[in-house]
């Protein structure tokens, strides 16, 4: 097919008047208050409880949420019968222990990206949601965006042609240089593959699959995490990946689709909801596409609960949109970036 | 210091009213026919000869372009008392052996980009052109137009700080997959370092320099050229490029400075005149150039003319914005690069 002048209409859960469920979130730190935030402010989703280890801690998330009951105990949460699916927001690397007790407790669970801190601990996970016959899902929310569903669309319509180069990076300029810092902790996962390529991967693997072969170079902190690096996934076809992550400088951030007879270049940050304007062969403007929900920012955030609790309520233990084996994927070119550059092993492993 | 929230002046020579040549050009192509639009309708440097080796072409040439003389014959024209400098549009592969027929006959020489074919063959024009005391440039008009002279200013400044990523990439997605054309053929200097590459590896070293090391992966052509390629470029203080060329698709073809103190992103294309945005260290644009000539698109090749005229008058044999040195480790990388893909041999060595 050639390049359409008119865009196939976005694929848009409703955030309010659709399937709802009660929420329970593990480790309230800085991501599950934006997750929770959103939810309250855009969607009919409720967060019914909050667990920390620090009862303090978990008293002042509910407080300023408007969560009717907290814990200091993980377990209490998992076991409370008013909660129907549990968002583990701990560092990456308590997701495996975090997601598996929540799911043996048969809780759904929806858990912060990268879903684990390596490939392996992702397919644990999947075994784990498996046995249980639960939902699972990582909160992968770029995925869930509008204007995804719009080129997911375009791509399986052949539409830009053969497809030639992934371009997607992330930075993030924001991150001292501080070794005592989690995103420098390799026990905690730092570092700017699991933290920051996450995203750029994704959206390779979005487009291209898994590669054949990954070219990496970067830099190491003192600590041994990975501080800036970039890669090159290639393909038996001859498509590659153009991927690149920093925590040492903000960058365009920006993510693009070049194909044989058109590309498609969102508008950055590409992680978060936005735009995109798709571009002939002469590399003339053909069509745009603009997210006009006014959900913008890190409110996109509500998308991925409003398209877990469709799931759920369609009988679902996966997301077609964003399966579990999409997850392990990602994090097997994670894993190849890390190894690749040397970097310290993550976790237990870093002690 | 910190990021000026007022940028500095551009540094723009008059392209009217200021010192003038009478140019001579040998081989008129497509380029060419590009150049002399441009120059006189933008400025009073005028072109007062062409020669090709075919005189019809040459006559043609003359005619669409009010050109007083024509030659079938390279010589002539270099040997054209009336002519001061010589535009050499050959093929890659013929850019040495004409600049030096030019130098020779005491012109001074503009030679389109790349300089040459290889390194090697660059350091010999330069040596040409230091043996008969004339003035040389390469046509990389990206460096003269307005916004790099503002941004080698901030970049002078140390106005990013530390310098961590430089990103630029260009793509042409409008070159039929055809083994006969120039651009897939070894032979005249074919592939996408040599064409399209010079322009992000150029950005690269003005922002960083050469680079230490090299990683390169990509793709070859049929004919052996390289059709898709990234590099990572990297530098001893941890500083790296993610560079790109294809000539298999349209890409956004951004160039863009991560520093540690903020950062500045380039309107596409870069190769071309425009703006720029400059951010601060929480990714907010902070402030912005616009250029506002009204020099636009591959009229901006004017601006070179304009350049050499003025170096020339002020007595100098070489650029003081693009020396013959930075055309020449260009060069080093490009051969770096084609060395790394095992790209076929360039020029007479395709043979």
């Amino acid at each position: 097919m050639s390049l359409p002048t008119t865009l196939p209409e976005p694929v848009i859960p409703r955030l309010v008047g659709g399937p709802t469920l009660r929420w329970g979130v593990l480790a309230p730190g800085f991501i599950a208050g934006v997750f929770a935030s959103t939810l309250h402010r855009n969607t009919d989703q409720r967060i019914a409880a909050v667990a920390s280890r620090s009862a303090e801690r978990a008293e002042t998330f509910a407080r300023s949420h408007g969560i009717d009951r907290s814990y200091d105990d993980y377990r209490a949460l998992v076991d409370d019968p008013g909660i129907d699916i549990v968002y583990v927001a701990a560092p990456h690397t308590e997701h495996l222990a975090l997601a598996t007790l929540a799911l043996e407790a048969g809780k759904h669970v929806l858990v912060e990206k990268p879903i684990a801190a390596s490939a392996d601990e992702a397919r644990r996970i999947a075994e784990a949601a498996r046995a249980a016959g639960r939902f699972a899902m990582e909160a992968m929310h770029t995925r869930f965006h509008p204007r995804m569903t719009v080129i997911e669309r375009l791509l399986a319509d052949g539409a830009l042609g053969e497809l030639r180069l992934v371009q997607a990076e992330l930075g993030l300029g924001n991150v001292p240089v501080d070794p005592t810092s989690r995103l420098y902790d390799p026990a905690l996962g730092g570092g700017a593959a699991l933290d920051l390529g996450v995203y750029p991967l994704w959206f390779h693997d979005f487009v291209l699959g898994a590669p054949t072969r990954l070219d990496v170079s970067g830099t190491l902190a003192v600590t041994g995490v990975e501080d800036q690096w970039n890669a090159t996934l290639h393909h038996d076809d001859g498509a590659t990946g153009e991927i690149a992550a920093t925590m040492r400088t903000w960058t365009p951030s920006h993510a693009a689709i070049g194909g044989a007879e058109g590309r498609i270049h969102l508008d950055s940050r590409h992680p978060q909801p936005g735009g995109f304007t798709v571009y002939d062969v002469r590399n003339q403007p053909v069509s745009r596409f603009d997210d006009e929900t006014g959900v913008v920012g890190t409110d996109g955030l509500c998308r991925q609960a409003a398209w877990a609790a469709q799931h759920i309520a369609d009988g679902l233990l996966e997301s077609p949109l964003h399966p579990l084996a999409t997850s392990i994927r990602v994090l097997e070119t994670v894993d190849g970036v890390r190894a690749g550059l040397g970097a310290a092993p993550i976790g237990e492993d870093a002690a």
